[in-house]
């Protein structure tokens, strides 16, 4: 199955807005098996929108529209599909009645502008919108051909394309009725490392042909290993997905630090619940990321305590009682981390210093970065690293680096 | 003068990478007074790209291709435009050696395939790349129509398209022959109140015609009030853009925090060194985000001391001596800005407590957040607020708004 995207709106041809929905569409298609050759950006123009559509249907059987369902005079896409199935468009009164239904209940008056919103092309159907006020459109054209259009806003398109529009087309394209991925987060090694250590399950996958195993970059936040099934039903498919992921999780071992959302704090703050343990942090080159990071996690405030960004030198001692000679060694990063356990009242206390440049810092290079890390019952560990990147690269970096190191030894314990 | 964009990667296709590269031309082409009604992703395939080319001709006297110049047999941008052209590819021997003494200098090998990089589509141009080893091309097609091509990295894409491109683009058009700009970045207003604001300056503006005024959106980052001018020598130009901002900046106050690429921590340091003093930071809701901005600026470390992420309530009582009964409070507020003073020896102390959710907290609502200042000679200052937005939106819009609140509590002692 093929299905081209089109994104509507002058303000995406202005770079006013990035387009982040073209890549999520991508992503979520390539793991649906649905190929798609181009995807194309168009302003608010009805009749060149409507030129896009025929001449992207004339190389495939389906396309996405994304955008221009809004309620002002600009938003032309319901037009745009209506001139090209030749039809006019009808006004759903059930849609209508929806749209002042929510209008409502925030208490808002609605203009009448809106009442568009509720207009269909004749002989199409509307997708839900259980979250905004534009529904969207699935419209079949001539020859079998299909349109689908979704809201430019990320979690209504998101939410239509996973429930109504990747469905729709697995059913035209007669595969499987139930597609289940799921995602492993792995951090530490690279793409090529990934694949080596996985070659053989990568290739018994290629013969079998279902699951599926994709390679997604993610950037400082490591690469993701998503595994997908095609199934007559969902159990079937989720049931290839476990026994998948049972046997990668096998040969990944700890580089696997969660699932689908979870991400590297959550990860470390659930091991740290499961000791009942207290986190404090003591930071100096990452200046408050590594905190800022931590309470990304919802509920954080039963664990975390605090950090302390001691970014001058004279803080580390007169705070933390940092005592050693360079503030940039293994020495000080014993004393961060034992000062974090002790001025925070953390149980378990970590700490990350280094030398983030512009310039070297008393003869320590840029990149030069070593971690403590506290834990209960244990001598202070030191890990020292030489690290790549600007200024801001090496601040992520130390901050995911220190928070997987101590996931890492959080899970050693529990072995 | 209108070019469109075409950009080349089947990884853009599967979303393994945002295309952001889009964005940023469509955002300098609107600068530039350059026209582009459409932005078209392909993948790696050379009938694909030609077809996609002739297409885009059959409208436009231009097109810019991003992407597919690098040395594998997947990069087929150089091919493709050859094809079009229905000319052989020629290589030019002043480029490979180019290529060859980069990677001398880098002491590595290089591959044969890299000479590719040295093919120029016959009676094409290539564009210098000072930084990479892919050479932009600026080749004339039938019918005086002219193709570009540029890398997809972006700061090799960025300098080509500002210093090459651009510039032929105007040349092309007849239109005047320097262009320049400036952005002032406000911050605290929303578009409709800013253009309110100088709506006698747009209306003037819009009758001379040169220069003229764009608004960008950034998000919690505010937003940018862009003057451009057009004239036949740069300094023609500048002269424009300054009487300009000189006009907008009487009408828009303290609401500019800084010009082009500076940020609201950049412009907070500044201030802050003008006066001689330091910075020490209490946050709680935002966890060590204000301090993680400001180390951002280079040279952070004479003026910032620190950052004390209280998370935790006792942590707020032990370390900053906080006694309020409740932490979310004015008192909390006025206390922590003065702890953060005392206990990171610092000139300036100030601090955000709130409730970021997702449930309220000692009965204070989710949204509620105080900001302390703390400043030589002055009475403590506090400011409550309520906040919109979810966790992530809040904790990164009270970080601005404090740092904004400093600047402008800076910038009022200087007058």
């Amino acid at each position: 199955m093929r299905c081209e995207v089109l994104a509507i709106g002058t303000e995406l041809l202005l770079g006013q807005i990035v387009d982040t929905n073209g890549a999520w569409i991508g992503e979520q298609f390539a793991a649906s098996g649905i190929d798609s050759y181009e995807h194309r950006v168009i302003g608010d123009n009805q009749a060149r929108i409507v030129a896009a559509l025929r001449d992207l249907f004339s190389r495939s059987d389906a396309v996405l529209v994304c955008g221009g369902l809004g309620p002002t005079q600009d938003d032309l896409t319901r037009d745009a599909i209506a001139e090209l199935m030749g039809v006019p468009l009808v006004r759903h009164d059930d849609l209508a009645e929806q749209i002042a239904r929510m209008f409502r209940a925030r208490v808002r008056d609605m203009p009448q502008n809106n009442l568009r919103q509720a207009d269909v092309p004749e002989g199409g159907a509307a997708i839900p919108n259980p979250i905004g006020t534009a529904p969207g459109l699935m419209c079949e054209i001539a020859g079998g051909k299909i349109v689908y259009a979704v809201p430019g806003v990320p979690y209504e398109m998101q939410q239509m394309v996973t429930d109504h529009v990747i469905p729709d087309l697995l059913r035209r394209s007669g595969e499987a009725a139930a597609i289940v991925s799921t995602s492993l987060k792995t951090w530490g090694t690279s793409e090529s490392g990934l694949a080596e250590m996985i070659a053989h399950r990568l290739e018994a996958l290629d013969e079998q042909g279902n699951p599926t195993i994709a390679f997604l970059a993610r950037g400082i936040e490591g690469l993701v290993v998503r595994i997908t099934a095609k199934g007559a039903t969902e159990s079937e498919a989720r049931a290839l997905v476990e026994l998948e992921e049972k046997e990668l999780r096998l040969i990944l071992g700890d580089l696997v630090f969660g699932v689908d959302d979870e991400t590297m704090e959550y990860a470390v703050l659930e091991r740290l619940r499961g000791h009942g343990w207290t986190l404090g942090v003591a930071e100096s080159l990452t200046g408050g990321l590594i905190g800022a990071r931590i309470v990304n996690v919802p509920g954080a405030s039963d664990t975390f305590r605090g950090t302390i960004g001691s970014y001058a030198t004279d803080v580390k001692r007169s705070l933390l009682g940092v005592t050693a000679a360079s503030v940039v060694s293994e020495d000080a990063a014993r004393e961060m981390a034992e000062g974090a356990q002790r001025v925070l009242g953390a149980d378990v206390g970590i700490a990350a210093t280094g030398v983030a440049g512009p310039t070297e810092q008393d003869g320590v290079a840029v990149g030069t970065v070593y971690f403590g890390l506290a834990l209960p019952g244990r001598p202070t560990e030191v890990v020292g690293t030489r690290l790549p990147g600007d200024r801001e690269r090496l601040r992520q970096f130390s901050s995911i680096s220190l928070l997987n190191l101590l996931r890492q030894r959080l899970d050693g314990l529990e072995a």
